[in-house]
């Protein structure tokens, strides 16, 4: 199996990424949906003020996005992209995201709480994406009065995240597990120890290219290394899961294999229309061939990116005017086309 | 629309083939599934001896195959090169092929009847069919006692062929009538004049590469030139439909038979194992993309020849070995992603 470059992260063949979130208010203001928009821009250059401190770190580094000042499309390919929540996204009038490129922090002002710390890191690494997001928590607590109860800990505007505030989750790709349809045991296993299961673009969307996001759902009456530790344990089985899956299917079905990827990538490169829901799948079939060595031709930053590029909004964003939901198919099938085109040349020798 | 080569008969582009069959049997022997061996062989010497006259203009043209001097596997490659019918392959120990390459004739010996000429010729010329097969018949009749009846005609060994003897039929390739839904039409409406519509590859295979076959159920009480006459108006008028249809999809739906047609051809450039059904599908794609010029890399004898060189029995006969149903589909699609790269090669500039 290939040598996944550290670019990616531990597991990085596996797990997309790891992300923490960290849900934090102000005691002194009510919670973002009864909040004024006098006080909403109050939060804000509190919020903003204590980032720009002298001795912070934090100077210079976040660039502010106001919801307000960004259209529809704008809005929806930062959130296919994670960079946002879609509740931030429909908080138009207060919404705002402060974005640090470089570290994979950002905060998302006025979501449902007034603050929310965010972390992303390739691979699997919620520890470290927990040190950066608790850094910046504990700077920005030390210098803003943050809603705090001793009994139960931090309050959040809605009582499930309450405590803790903490979210973890990793997502991940799990082709094999799927393909042997063994996802179901996962979510149930997952469920027992207290975390969730769910697909990664939203309700309905099913587990699109088979990725899937881990997440605790329990914030109150567990310490945050314990959740942390927690999710890592049962990434680090799903892993393992998957692996011997993929071995599984390389030893036991290999022609079966083969000729799957290959279709997928024969039916990427020549189609001239194709819908998101079978685009994701096929370029997860590219993904596994290619941790496997069936295909060689194309990288894994190229083919992940592809799953991100290819979502509505970013097409919509790319091509620059209104288009129908069968030109978006078009332009699908182009991008990818092209794309696979230009990751065969650059990739021929991998 | 491209030119069809004339190599391929007049509207080759539908057509593939048009045939000719006449059921003859010597008055003096019982029918085929009676006869003793040695009553066989005297048809059999008897029917040769005619051909070799010297006089005759048959003479050195036919070469004679025994069924019991060849294998299984050589019976079956005849079969679905439409050669032989099923029921010549299986009476082992009497039928005889005599074949004549060059003017596409045959005669099958002991198949239902003592003799059925055959005469299958590229294109729509059932009348060219006719007369080839029409001077073979008069030739031997001349020759021969047929078993002949003033009121009724030749006798046969089924009453469903007495009479004239006579079957014509088409064999068309109609993928955009099929993908429209309208073959039912032409089902019935074939069948009120007295012709039915089958598939090509025998009972069970349906419609298999979309290719249908129209011939007469009525063999008595008609004149041939009727009959002939018939299948030649019910072709052209299903032609007529399928260019139609073919317009039709061009116009209204072309992006998506586009998408159709390319994606199909990257399946089967890209497949480790393609059975049979699905193998004749995209083939069939790929013949319709290359009548309306979506694609132009392939010729169409490359094509219609795929569509013969995939069948299970010429696969076997190919490999050499006997093969599984997973190692048929592995050399099915190991030998169509060979035959496109090379068309592929061939037709760049077509």
């Amino acid at each position: 199996m290939r040598q996944i470059n550290s670019e990616f992260g531990p597991h990085g063949d596996i797990v997309i990424s790891s992300r923490v979130r960290i849900a934090r208010n102000l005691e002194s203001f009510v919670f973002p949906h009864l909040l004024s928009d006098k006080d909403a821009q109050a939060v804000s250059t509190q919020i903003k003020k204590v980032l720009e401190k002298e001795n912070s770190g934090y100077q210079n580094r976040f660039q502010s996005i106001r919801m307000k000042e960004t259209d529809e499309v704008d809005r929806q390919v930062f959130v296919e992209d994670h960079r946002i929540s879609p509740a931030l996204a429909s908080n138009v009038d207060k919404g705002e995201l402060l974005i640090d490129e470089q570290s994979g922090c950002s905060l998302m002002i006025h979501e449902e709480d007034h603050i929310r710390i965010q972390c992303l890191l390739k691979g699997l690494r919620p520890k470290n994406a927990f040190e950066e997001a608790n850094a910046l928590d504990d700077w920005m607590g030390k210098h803003l009065p943050f809603a705090y109860d001793k009994r139960i800990g931090f309050l959040t505007a809605c009582p499930t995240n309450a405590g803790t505030g903490l979210r973890v989750s990793a997502m991940l790709h799990l082709p094999a597990l799927t393909m042997m349809g063994h996802p179901d045991g996962l979510i149930r296993a997952a469920g027992q120890l207290g975390f969730v299961v769910r697909g990664v673009f939203g309700e309905g969307t099913a587990y699109l290219g088979n990725l899937y996001q881990i997440s605790n759902q329990i914030t109150l009456g567990v310490k945050e290394q314990e959740i942390i530790g927690n999710l890592e344990d049962i990434t680090e089985q799903v892993i393992l899961k998957e692996r011997n899956a993929r071995n599984h299917l390389l030893e036991d079905r290999k022609v079966e294999l083969e000729d799957r990827v290959l279709r997928s990538l024969g039916v990427l490169k020549y189609a001239r229309l194709i819908g998101r829901k079978e685009a994701m799948q096929l370029i997860s079939d590219l993904i596994l061939g290619s941790s496997l060595d069936i295909i060689s031709d194309y990288s894994l930053s190229c083919l992940h990116g592809l799953m991100e590029q290819i979502q509505p909004a970013n097409l919509q964003k790319k091509s620059g005017i209104k288009l129908t939901e069968t030109e978006r198919d078009q332009k699908r099938a182009e991008l990818i086309s092209a794309a696979l085109e230009q990751g065969g040349n650059n990739h021929v020798y991998e």
